[in-house]
């Protein structure tokens, strides 16, 4: 593996970029991406950013990159920890990428040089480190990049992985201009109008068991189609019935095609996630896991309740 | 008004120190209020600190402060912008404060001594700069403590008051080993059974009209009776209709008893807040102002709707 000033000096001396990130993209990959397009073209470099589409939220990250014709020489990935997470660029790029840039612990990415710091709260905590080593002038433009990636990936500095180191890198990102107050209300204080509507039919659904200490909502693919949305409006549902004051266990129950149920468990008070969803063949972290359940809503539900008030009891 | 300096003379000058608190207690006069009479202690002083009941929630700040008998000297006030703040202990304490440290800037409490910073992003943040001038030793007691107020102030680093220097702030007092990870699951990621009700039912109540530009909801006396809740369960809910997308004037109406509604307005995009509620006598800040308006719910709620598509017109 690299270190930073090795990565510093190889993105120097190479030229003609093409920046990867993942699919699915959130503020974090396309934040470093857009951020080092514009780093490298500081400093001379021919330099885009690859991506599987970037949602609407997003765009005042690429509002001041034109797009540029150069032939591909080299090719960094940002933010990427496997390579099944391209997406439809993976067929493409899986083979030829030189250098991978990333914060996962559990990094398994294809390529032929690595600089992956698993204790940044953000792959743009990182890139913050690299500039610095690299002399690039933290623009206006840079600055709210990288602070896109470090807010979102932390839940606006709220999450465990917000380090002392976080906080002053995002001080600093703060001193260079970016817009925090326009990026804040944008990522954490907008809520689309089937959001709205999907959030109030899953309040509707929820039920507790247990004598209160475990809390299910559900959406099935009905309700879904009537309020007329999809899986990607589901983002931070499954946080919902663990914020519930005495809550140990929340699950989060969602109808997908083919009759079964993908069910999303995050727990409180050392209450082990991945133990309780082993018993149905899934797993995952101590606090946050998931699992597949065939069945329909009843059927589902009433297998989770008694699983629930077995596994507390 | 005292400058900082003069401030920790103050207070290493004199003993035995009533600290005052705001009623209705929040994050940040109770984070201040336990810091500074750990700080004091710390340097042999005594004090305890005085407030109108501490919520279950902010318990863990008063851990490690057990009671002490003395009779009082000094009172010092922390996080009190005006004398009715003091609640039920405005009685027994105004025109007896020796010292109000705030951060309001519309402060107009009444104290021999001030010091108020306007730019402070919470009381705290002032405590914090003030205890290196002690130089008090910065336990994880009282990091807990002035982290609490910091966030709780800042909406968790998310408000527009947030600073670079809170930030760094912050990071100070992580370094110091205060216990974010609890701090912001009990602060930011806990509600209570009763708020998630209140929560359904007003999302059950929300409207949109004027093209969706404006967005209402509302609670009624019949609906927090049927839940069993009061005012304490309200804090928050005025931000809900904002926040979704393409909404520009976002209405709360909670019904009071005497026949009337509290309207909260909260807006985007420069609309004036404040002067939409001019029109009903009420008034406020650009981004969040209010007023009260007789009648019931429908001819209400049609006045409002009206009105906010006029302004949009």
């Amino acid at each position: 593996m690299m270190n930073l000033y090795e990565v510093a000096r190889f993105l120097e001396a190479h030229d003609n970029y093409d920046i990867l990130t993942h699919a699915y993209p959130d503020g974090d990959t396309l934040g470093s991406g857009f951020a080092l397009c514009l780093a490298l073209r500081q400093i001379g470099k021919k330099a885009r950013v690859i991506t599987t589409g970037v949602p609407t939220k997003f765009a005042y990250l690429q509002k001041n990159i034109e797009e540029e014709g150069f032939t591909s020489e080299t090719v960094v990935s940002v933010d990427v920890a496997a390579d099944s997470l391209l997406g439809s660029n993976m067929d493409k790029y899986i083979g030829k990428v030189d250098l991978c840039i990333d914060h996962h612990g559990s990094n398994t990415f294809t390529a032929k040089e690595k600089f992956v710091d698993k204790y940044a709260a953000a792959n743009c905590e990182i890139l913050y480190k690299l500039f610095l080593r690299m002399h690039i002038n933290f623009t206006k433009d840079i600055a709210d990049c990288l602070y896109t990636g470090i807010s979102t990936d932390t839940g606006c500095f709220r999450y465990t992985n917000t380090t002392a180191e976080t906080m002053r890198v995002a001080a600093s990102l703060m001193d260079f201009g970016c817009n925090t107050a326009y990026i804040n209300k944008a990522m954490f204080e907008t809520k689309s109008k089937n959001k709205i509507q999907l959030e109030r039919a899953v309040y509707d659904s929820m039920t507790y068991c247990a004598d209160g200490r475990c809390a299910i909502i559900y959406t099935t693919l009905d309700m879904l189609k009537k309020l007329n949305t999809g899986d990607d409006e589901m983002e931070g549902l499954a946080s919902i019935p663990r914020q519930i004051e005495g809550v140990l266990i929340g699950i989060t129950m969602r109808e997908k095609e083919g009759g079964f149920f993908k069910i999303s468990v995050r727990t409180n008070n050392n209450i082990n996630a991945s133990d309780f969803c082993s018993q149905f063949g899934g797993g995952g972290h101590p606090a946050a896991a998931g699992c597949s359940i065939e069945g329909d809503l009843e059927t589902v539900k009433t297998t989770l309740e008694k699983a629930a008030e077995k596994f507390l009891s």
